[in-house]
């Protein structure tokens, strides 16, 4: 089945455009579990396990990850096989090199994590991410306007009378030949997200943003959704992980989470009919 | 000392502005090594002991590390240790994430790892770079023009008058307060790299792109150096490594890195009066 397929069939059976951010963080888990074989994998057993019937997706943050070396790379590893099937795994790691180098990282994603879509950096240009396009069962989701206050060093410089990052996305466009391409777009830049989702009607669109970084939750929906409330994909991360940090950790999640999804699903029912 | 220092100093004392790339495929590792432990470990430490007084600098390629898993993390890691002292190693991972994501990033490329240097994208902007830059010890090579076919989709854009490579350097000299910044240029565009050299005339620039992608040493040399002959880093991968596909591949790889030395030290002698 096409990723987009996926994705929406997920998103229909959990009544969930919510995306999980497993940025775990070594230092933030509970210190019961620090005793445990190897802790970020046992938090994020915990943390899957109360939230899995919530969510459209996981999102893997492979920084948090390399930093604890061999044994972060385990954990990442291991906990993209702790993903129920039906859900959407992410390996957000974007990554982005010459073709060659390009299909080492496609090939350490894909292959080796068997993630079902990572995300990728468009710097480099169309043979740096053709690798992560071979199948329409993957999706590379391309950095188009981050969350970050550095997306106005770059991103939002002027090309002829666009932005760089409105040319991003016309340019993705056109390589968008297995209908397998997604955008980045922060919830930070409710404006610019209307207009990415109108230059791509279909594409899913991964937002990241809200919560500590304080992008607006009615623009993700209003903005991000396709035409029939589908194909966000609204991350949170630190604000679910982290929303106790005692033994309780993973009951407070799956309570945030489910608010969450819940304040989503209002703005859906509002601007789309339906959750 | 200085990142730029310590890098002025070895290619005096090794008279080589080559770096060597550690694109370690496990395929073309001779037959011999690949029943050791970690043939891709093996094949490195047998490279480096053939070639560390003849280069400046070993890239490592995270992209073909990657893709082995633990075992090729293990290389990574393993291989920095083998790189000595004196000379540079550098990280060639083009990470770039937001601010606290890239802070481990860098921890894992930086503390964990012990790079010298690491290669980063701009285009997720300062808070992105920040933490490669805290320390004049370690640099970051920034992308600029990479020697890609795809350099020409997002890096040739026009912003004004100028190229988006063009701004990239002169946004990216403005976060340069430790002086610790370098660029990447391909030396597949030699009058872009003649440009930037202009720009930034006492940064360090890692050139890759000659040898089989087909770029001119002779420019690489001529424009990519500072005034007194330094700071060009010159990256050779390929043809060096599998020089020879037999048991004598180390002594082969000499050979080759000693050509391509010489003919580097003709073109500086002929442009700086000395090698």
């Amino acid at each position: 089945m096409s990723f987009t397929s996926r994705l929406r069939q997920i998103q229909k059976e959990n009544s969930s455009l919510l995306c999980l951010g497993l940025d775990t963080d070594p230092a933030k888990i509970p210190a019961s579990l620090r005793t445990s074989e190897n802790p970020q994998l046992e938090f994020n057993r915990r943390i899957i396990e109360a939230t899995k019937d919530l969510v459209c997706a996981y999102k893997v943050n492979a920084a948090f990850y390399e930093a604890e070396g061999l044994n972060g790379w385990r954990a990442m590893k291991e906990t993209v096989e702790l993903i129920p099937e039906e859900l959407i795994s992410i390996g957000d790691a974007k990554r982005g090199d010459i073709g060659n180098s390009s299909e080492r990282y496609a090939s350490a994603l894909f292959d080796l994590m068997n993630f079902d879509a990572v995300t990728v950096s468009p710097y480099m240009g169309e043979d740096s991410l053709e690798p992560f396009l071979r199948s329409n069962e993957r999706c590379a989701f391309v950095l188009v306007l981050t969350s970050n206050p550095g997306s106005r060093d770059i991103q939002r410089l002027k090309v002829g009378k666009k932005f760089l990052y409105e040319k991003v996305v016309e340019t993705a466009l056109m390589w968008n030949r297995k209908k397998n391409i997604g955008f980045v777009v922060g919830a930070t830049h409710p404006k610019e997200l209307e207009r990415v989702r109108k230059k791509a009607p279909a594409v899913p669109l991964l937002i990241p943003g809200i919560g500590s970084q304080g992008g607006s939750l009615e623009s993700a929906v209003k903005y991000g959704c396709d035409k029939r409330g589908f194909m966000a994909v609204i991350n949170a991360s630190r604000s679910i992980l982290y929303a106790s940090s005692g033994d309780d950790f993973a009951g407070a999640a799956r309570r945030e989470a489910m608010k969450l999804r819940e304040e989503i699903n209002t703005w859906r029912e509002k601007f789309f009919g339906h959750r």
